[in-house]
């Protein structure tokens, strides 16, 4: 066990100390990267620095913060609305045919869901409760397809019922359960296979192995994803209409997508050989990375796009296949850049660690119930002062929360001016993926707000939690 | 940044294959350590295997489950209360007076508050989420404390109009807050200045350095903490009494707390000498370790007092000081063992590893959303077959949760009889401590009810989310 959820204390204060590299001047210590930032945020104008605070789609952060309190997720409407439409076309637009699922694991709202059904994308659900909000939205079902690896039985009732699109098959288990429930209804549902094609990809490293040691899918290597297809054909109220693999997360290039491919092709040559037929999609699954640091360098939709086509086109000529119809499921490369987390300072700290060197510990008012990430994952944020500008000097910084945990960190190293204190907006990028969605109650601390700004207007897309809400779990109160 | 949230898939396997030992026999797959249990659980009786179901203070686990649902939080009362009788007569039972706070972070509900009340306990909260819950559950206000390193202005406002019996202060800012308020409330609040002694301890370890890099308290070393006590000493409205450490979290000894012990009453010491008086009381944190697997030995509540008094008082001694008042503040101590999580199988894998081993993913109905414990520190947990026993052959196993991620890890390697199956009941224990209290809606997920029993008797202490609840939060809804 961990002594403490980000590591230790003490361990990492040489590392800490060495990296990341001050700032050149004052100028940079304020930059908005644009692989990191929403596309609609910029700095204020004028001579004051307290003009130059952060702008959302014309909207000042303070007014935001103002309205709506902090701490706050702020999403920026155009920015999610460009990166779906871009992964659409990217897809879309070719003479390939490709199919888009937003992940809905990622961030899930009515009001996203509605962005996301005009921007023509699909949907992947992976629970009841997000299949139940997506229907209650109004997605289009058949655009909707249900994954996870333990699905419910009350669950499949009410996806079959609905007609959701396509079930993701993760087990034998699943294959008997979904073909009782289509014949309950009458009904023929689309499946596809997810299969464990032994990859592990992440940022610029992939591992590949014959024996994948983790809960998802079906295994290649030992036959149990072929067996599974065999089950599948036999039964008619299931229709199998194409394989899936999902090799990992943050992934940077597609070396690893080059080596499932190709082992998903082959599995797809395996089955026109014994069953006689061609499946019609092979989804690729997630994992497209983003830029949480302006040196981070994920690849466009576009250009992801175009190396799995080359990819796909090329295995599938190798085995004399048509070509499929290519589907991807990006849920953080959509909604993570295009959200940021407002905070609000409330103490600073001077923290000597010796031999001349210090800490300021910036203390904000949400934390790991907000963002798990830097907690769990070991993640790395930018961050700026977004109530105003300063000249003064940079002081290496950490960002913590308010829990009682001292693993509650919000951004672990980064450099701010030397004069930010109580009262202070602080802007943290990209928080759009994983952090509302994982947000807890840690300390009955309930969780923020989030809000949508588009043409200078704020929205609630999701509202704050009270403190009444939360008392109204205790029936002794 | 990690690729997974329990580290890589592939790297443990070696380590993961070796440990732990296999059972020795079917009998040891189905044993109930009662360091490990609550003390009211037990097997039932019977010729018959699935009448050897888990008990719960006379009642079925079964019984509860159709009841209420799984996944489930199930709270022994009676063990609950037996801890926290233990801790206060372990600390009042004394020549040596003594202050047992209950650390509400670990675990908080109105049942729980009134348990701890009627046994004589004192009450740790860091929030105003957390100090809304006692105060609207009754709990005494003068035996509250408040703690929290970035406590905000409304928090001090109602905590100071409520009367609460402390303040921990953590920060100069706090000092000037806390004073405003206590003169604009014509009253003197108590304080404790929360010190950093530059001590780090875990299990059987401890690091002591002169210069501690974490966001709590005002450092021994650097001078802060005195400077912070100059600075109440001079305002009116704030009373010194007493010092705190905190040094960590699972210690299973007292070496740790003899370095810490050392080092408040020098400051102690260093108070009477620049001020002219002893402060009344020495907190000396939580951290006190509980057992979540059989081999792991905690120290029991008397034997810790036995120990820090010792501690307190040679050191006392030393500096010719009178006898403080000592405090704790145990969480996990007390509610940890108390409870454990009950869950449902959905489905079962096999998964090949090479080599002729072989891992059994075990499926559950929760997961990751009900116990981040796991993917967050690495935490081991001991679980058991629950609605029957099996005489079946013991079988390497992982147990996992339900959602869209495969660091979702419930309990990493345990061995399991190989006829678990769909419909199982699996009982993980001692998730009372930071398990609800950390629960999120990852995957639109409900959380859990916790359930109490007593004499046969099932009751809510927090009732069940559901979907509705979560759906709630939507106003595109």
């Amino acid at each position: 066990m961990r002594a403490h959820p980000a590591g230790p204390r003490h361990g990492d204060m040489v590392s800490a100390l060495g990296a990341p590299a001050a700032p050149v001047d004052a100028v940079s210590l304020h930059e908005l990267s644009p692989v990191v930032w929403p596309i609609n945020v910029a700095r204020g104008s004028g001579d004051n620095l307290t003009q130059r605070s952060l702008e959302v789609a014309g909207l000042d952060v303070r007014d935001i913060a103002d309205e709506f309190g902090t701490p706050l997720y702020v999403l920026d409407e155009g920015d999610f609305r460009s990166r779906a439409a871009a992964f659409r076309r990217a897809y879309d637009d070719s003479d390939i045919p490709g199919k888009v699922y937003y992940a809905g694991k990622a961030f899930l709202s009515a009001t996203t869901l509605h962005w996301l059904a005009d921007e023509g994308l699909n949907l992947d659900v992976c629970t009841g409760g997000e299949l139940a909000l997506a229907l209650r939205a109004g997605f289009p079902t058949d655009r909707i397809s249900f994954h996870g690896n333990n699905k419910g039985h009350d669950e499949i009732e009410t996806a079959v019922a609905a007609g959701v699109g396509s079930f993701v098959i993760d087990s034998y288990e699943e294959i008997a359960r979904v073909a009782a429930a289509a014949t309950r209804h009458g009904t023929v549902v689309d499946v596809l296979v997810r299969v464990t094609v032994g990859v592990e990809a992440h940022t610029h490293e992939f591992i590949a192995t014959a024996h994948e040691d983790q809960k998802f899918g079906l295994s290649l290597s030992n036959g149990a994803a072929a067996e599974a297809i065999r089950r599948i054909v036999k039964l008619p109220s299931l229709n199998l209409v194409g394989l899936h693999s999902h090799i990992g997360s943050q992934i940077f290039d597609e070396a690893g997508f080059e080596v499932s491919a190709h082992r998903l092709v082959g599995l797809a040559a395996a089955v026109r050989d014994e069953h006689g037929f061609e499946v019609a999609e092979l989804n690729l699954g997630g994992g497209m990375g983003i830029a949480y640091q302006s040196d981070d360098d994920p690849m466009t939709a576009d250009q992801m796009a175009t190396l799995l086509r080359g990819i796909i086109t090329r295995e599938c000529a190798g085995y004399g296949l048509s070509l499929p119809r290519i589907a991807v499921e990006p849920g953080r490369a959509i909604v993570g850049p295009s959200m940021f987390t407002l905070y609000r300072v409330g103490t600073v700290k001077e923290i000597d660690l010796g031999n001349g060197h210090a800490r300021r510990y910036v203390s904000v008012d949400g934390g790991m119930s907000d963002n798990i990430r830097t907690a769990l994952y070991d993640a790395e944020y930018t961050v700026r002062l977004a109530s105003r500008v300063s000249n003064a000097d940079a002081v290496l910084s950490r960002v913590v929360g308010r829990h009682c945990e001292s693993g509650d960190i919000v951004v672990r190293d980064c450099w701010l001016p030397g004069d930010v204190s109580a009262g202070d907006l602080l802007a943290v990028a990209a928080t759009g993926a994983y952090c509302r969605a994982m947000a807890s109650n840690y300390n009955y601390v309930p969780r923020p707000a989030v809000v949508g700004v588009r043409d200078g207007k704020a929205n609630l897309v999701l509202r704050g939690e009270t403190i009444e809400d939360l008392l109204a779990f205790d029936p002794a109160l």
